[in-house]
């Protein structure tokens, strides 16, 4: 087999067979083959697409590319959620310890903030001294002893999909619902679990601006995640304003533990728990998802989630005193408020501006070298329907340098539309469910 | 300017501007972008295409990354001829002389074989002590004395062309008519010429099979030549069986001598006396093409090209005895027939397979690294329309090697298609002219 018949292949849309996909990627992740021609390759992928078939062999050849944890020696049911990512895109804090406190367990590998969206792990960086960068031997370790343990990648994980994410960022080849699919399902099947829920956005602040496109992704990965012998749910969820109030690390940690506490926004519990519905439904620890709904309710309201939470903090070596005590998490220098200009009612936040504002504050990153700032952040008063009076707050902005707040302010005027007649809204949160076995 | 977004932008369809492009392609001849950006954005531009403002801007920036012949200095008309490539492809050696012997000058910069094509700088190398390698003072002083020089590509000429081609190589991006133009136009057009003629092939031994392939490509070069302010032409001519009877590298020079003493296959002779009556009426010799066709005669007739020729030869350091004397050219040291099984009429002979038997024999590449030996060949004694009777040798194959004998034999063997109620066939040689004034 010769590399460039199999990117001639690819090039005029034929199928290329499971053995020619496993040779291409498997050699590439032994520096077998070079990257010139693995970039040529992933562009004749985005333009010609792949079949099913190809997606499951690309998907199957990462996954076995480094390790694959092997969990079977707990005997409960393993279930994580991945998002496609999101601004104020916070449930995995809630999740885990929730379905963990039911007895389900959630081995959860989660990733860094890029561009306009925050990262699960710059998140709970947050939290004074809790490590996310733990080796195979202490993510389970965690995990055995209480139910849900939340790491990055290591480099043992799915090295294939390392080296291919590498080249598709400069090379324009991001942009793939195939390749995308296949990063995604690589990964999160290398944690060794039993089903998964995905919740694929779509808005303004998604990376799949519209709904056709992440309907698109949610098949392929719930199809992927089947042919894996893997129960998948996708959810199709919006992301049209940013996701609770909270935007940014530290005061998402704090709105977690909101929710865990009973309180906070609704759209962000609502959304916590359909997520831990059908997480606790498909780790088959109820019947139904509503009986998992109802689960998640009681779990919440008995303060077991927020006990859990607590008991992963302290394994992963952080402070658990911050539950208790929101100033015990890192704190801007400065606060300022956005005041509407006029009175009415918010008929849009532009969601990818806000998320934008974010990472100019330096809560996020442009680059994936660059280092956040937890403390920053926006705080939103008024979401999309709610009415504002003039002059009065709209958001909060937590910063620590003027210049940066200066930016930041101009991207927040641009994102909040306010409008004297303007109508309520009623989205729906969840917009769909793409159920594999369906 | 960031090469990524270069790249993305192609890949989403849309039109490069002339400022990226010379950007993109300066960069990469400076190696300030790595390989596999550029194939990325090479594998974009045969799956999405160019505009012909695109195409004319790249050709231009590989055009301009090397040396560019000023020969300004020089008062006659400059007119060179490129062939896309054939099986017994040779009229370069009868052009080149009869041509200059008119008065016009032909700077050829010429290629070797690959595939199961053969090549121009091969095929002189058969003569002994032919020196295609001419530095630029050398190439422009046999111009200068003789009106005629061929010689190969310095490593001063379109450098951006030489790494590019490279890298279409072995990243499956070849095949695409819009890098192929940039590739050919680019370098023709450093050879300061005034006017073009392209002698496009299609049909079986060409790379382009289909005619409307070879007619897609050829008006994409006359429009780029045209854009540069070069009179083009490209005649669309017929490779659905070998030009001429002689495939090799020496026979293929004797069969050329023999056109240039007035002999020779008629196809042959015809095609050199087409493209000649271009080039001298592009060159501005005759007043139209039909004039060029009799002044060509009329230099063939005289013995003026021969004797041009055998300047040429002397003025680059070969042997100008091989003219008087074809055993002066190296000589196989055995001969086979191969015969045909039953009597009729030749209705095919598959053109690719002949030129892959030619390689087989040692005489053509099948990487750019291999030698070639200039002595084996093959002769065809029967073309296609032609009667043959059982047992009668339809071609004589010149080896060395008795295991390469026979494995050309089965090629060849495959390759005719003799039917005893045959019809005789009249394909026209020249299938179409693309003409840019038009």
């Amino acid at each position: 087999m010769r590399p460039v018949d199999i990117i001639r292949k690819k090039r005029d849309g034929l199928e290329l067979s499971g053995e020619e996909i496993r040779f291409f990627i498997s050699s590439y992740t032994r520096d077998e083959i070079p990257d010139y021609q693995v970039s040529a390759w992933l562009m004749a992928v985005f333009l010609r697409g792949l079949s099913r078939a190809e997606l499951a062999a690309l998907t199957e050849v990462m996954l076995h590319s480094g390790e694959v944890l092997d969990l079977s020696f707990m005997p409960a049911h393993k279930v994580d959620k991945h998002s496609t990512g999101g601004v104020g895109d916070k449930p995995s804090l809630v999740l885990a310890p929730v379905v963990a406190a039911a007895g389900v367990l959630v081995p959860m590998i989660s990733g860094r903030g890029l561009g306009h969206t925050g990262g699960t792990l710059d998140k709970l960086e947050s939290i004074p001294g809790f490590n996310v960068n733990l080796s195979t031997d202490d993510f389970l370790r965690v995990l055995g002893e209480c139910g849900c343990a939340m790491a990055g990648q290591t480099a043992q994980i799915a090295p294939a999909d390392k080296k291919l994410y590498a080249l598709r960022d400069v090379t324009g080849t991001v942009e793939s619902p195939d390749l995308i699919c296949a990063s995604i399902m690589s990964k999160k099947l290398a944690e060794g679990i039993d089903a998964l829920v995905l919740d694929v956005k779509t808005g303004d602040g998604a990376f799949m601006k519209r709904e056709e496109e992440a309907i698109h992704l949610a098949k392929l990965m719930v199809e992927t995640g089947k042919r894996m012998g893997k129960r998948t749910v996708a959810l199709i969820t919006d992301m049209d304003q940013p996701l609770g109030r909270a935007v940014g690390n530290a005061i998402e940690v704090a709105e977690c533990i909101d929710v865990l506490r009973g309180a906070g926004p609704e759209d962000l519990r609502q959304l916590c728990i359909e997520l831990s519905g059908w997480m606790l439904y498909l780790g088959q620890r109820t019947a139904n998802v509503d009986e998992g709904r109802q689960l998640a309710e009681q779990i919440i309201a008995g303060g077991r989630g927020l006990e859990k939470f607590r008991e992963m903090i302290r394994l992963q070596g952080g402070d658990p005193g911050v539950i208790d005590d929101y100033r015990r998490l890192p704190q801007a220098l400065h606060t300022a408020d956005l005041k509407s200009p006029n009175a009415g009612r918010v008929v849009e936040i532009a969601c990818e501006k806000v998320g934008i504002a974010g990472v100019v504050l330096g809560g996020g990153r442009e680059k994936k070298e660059d280092s956040v700032d937890p403390a920053v952040g926006i705080l939103l008063h008024k979401k999309v329907g709610e009415i504002v009076a003039a002059g009065e707050p709209m958001c909060t902005v937590y910063y620590n340098s003027e210049a940066r707040l200066a930016q930041a302010r101009a991207l927040l005027e641009a994102a909040f539309r306010v409008e004297p007649g303007g109508k309520p809204v009623s989205k729906p949160l969840v917009r769909k469910v793409i159920d594999g076995s369906l």
